[in-house]
């Protein structure tokens, strides 16, 4: 283990993607890699990068690897699938996207499922920030799928998150519902050569301008971009500088970066917790609780406080 | 309480209003509430609806429940924002979708979302459940956004879930992406009379047929509507009866109803976890530890097991 650290340290990319894997398998010598890779923690610029099915998430991750490599950056990619113990689409997705980057060592890209790993992917997405950070990375684009509770908890992961949306894939009311307009600090509209894009876009800007922001508050940018023809990739570049020298000026860095460590933590804890219930045996055990609770002998109130006093709390 | 309750059981409108705002902020009284809802579980049939933005999801729930009150059936309607503390999108919707069901005492329909509640809504929404089973719906329609973990965990709280997908919104490696082949009972082609509505069925069809299935069980059914002209929903009503009989035939109802009671019953006892660890202070509180975290001092499994210990475990 302190060897294959070591190498990863050094930016070894197999030893890169077995510490990734023992992050997703959930491996008992994972507090053991988390300590190695600390004293490392906060050296990449982490940016979320998120959107509903057929937005042009990959494509986006593609051109923006490209350009941040070209200003010099190494660069990890997480695309990590929330909701799936299956990684076909995501594996097919890494194979097209390696392809454009092979060769570079300057890039890595790996693509997380959350199977195994105590916590979920609350746990592990850091986990694996964190070995991309030892092994050097200056930034690290986290791409996930769909919009919900895992996004929001992966955006709060983010210093900076970017909300991808298209013309004509669900109107302004729908991005409001979607709860988007709380973790975005970057809207990109691609697709933007499309119909229905300069409507996406007053959309946005109008429901931003109803939003109350304080002095110093950061106001989301709202950029457009064809990302499968390269256009506008500059702008989605110069947004995200934007937000960092905002967070860098601010104390803002330094609150998301806690706020993540605070998620990371209760993730395990809790993830340790689980575990445990899942241990029980007897008449206190989860299932047997849940049995009583479906035919409606016991309200689910009563179950939980039963297994909590099984748990010895 | 004990006699709002009662007039809830007796399907007055404003009680279960009352005890639904009770659930989705967390009240004291809700272990008193669910005691009393108890021997009323397992009546109703819940129906999850899942999808994308933009895929036709309220347009669907609301000749859902024209359809189902034709037969006579009593309708409850959660819908369900995973993401937002905003439910402002979602009561738009619902005022929409109230004036179509106006003065029908048979329909109950309500957004939901999950601040305030311990557990999430993971905890949140089986309890609105029960409440509406309790006040005698006999069809429970859970309507929830996006596509993701929350959307999986909504899904393993329903009797049968439709995912709706749209025709040109993402192709069928984006459905697997997002896991929605797992989850999905029935899949609802809406929007069936756009261009490529014909490559997305064969799509769906053809992972199906991919997909290894024991003799007995489920094959998702795969329908298509066009519920903006009502097209389509005998065969959306059909597909569900269908999965409703084949339920009953295994011992499959059972067994998701106990999952469902025991996903309610662990996010209640961790709920309550979380609490107490907010609670913690000095050193050992969650705040702290994660500055420690975040420069790189303390890593998150040597601050995840200070969490535990402090929490006396």
């Amino acid at each position: 283990m302190p060897s294959l650290v070591a190498k990863a340290r050094e930016g070894d990319a197999r030893s890169v993607a077995r510490l990734i894997s023992l992050v997703e398998n959930g491996d008992p010598a994972l507090p053991e890699v988390a300590a190695a890779m600390a004293p490392h923690a906060g050296r990449a610029q982490v940016i979320g990068l998120t959107g509903a099915p057929g937005v042009g998430k990959s494509t986006t991750t593609n051109v923006l690897v490209r350009a941040l490599r070209e200003r010099g950056d190494r660069v990890g990619v997480l695309a990590v699938d929330p909701s799936s113990p299956f990684t076909g689409g995501a594996i097919l997705g890494d194979r097209i996207r390696m392809q454009d980057h092979s060769g570079d060592s300057g890039v890595y890209i790996r693509s997380m499922s959350s199977r195994g790993q105590l916590g979920g992917l609350s746990a592990a997405t850091p986990q694996a920030v964190r070995v991309l950070e030892g092994a050097g990375c200056d930034v690290i684009l986290v791409e996930t799928v769909g919009v919900g509770q895992a996004e929001v908890e992966i955006a709060s992961l983010a210093d900076t998150t970017l909300v991808l949306l298209a013309p004509g894939m669900g109107d302004a009311i729908q991005a409001v519902k979607a709860g988007v307009l709380e973790i975005a600090d970057v809207f990109v509209i691609n697709k933007a050569d499309r119909p229905g894009a300069d409507a996406t876009y007053r959309d946005i800007q109008g429901m931003l301008a109803l939003g109350e922001r304080g002095p110093g508050e950061w106001r989301p940018q709202v950029v457009r971009s064809v990302a499968a023809k390269g256009e506008g990739v500059d702008d989605v570049v110069a947004a995200i500088g934007k937000h960092r020298d905002w967070l860098e000026g601010t104390d803002k860095l330094r609150e998301r970066r806690e706020h993540r460590a605070a998620t990371e933590i209760s993730a395990l804890a809790l993830g340790t917790l689980r575990a445990r219930m899942g241990d029980l045996s007897g008449g206190t055990a989860l299932p047997d609780l849940a049995a009583r609770v479906a035919t409606g002998e016991l309200d689910p109130y009563a179950a939980a406080s039963a297994l909590l006093a099984a748990l010895g709390r």
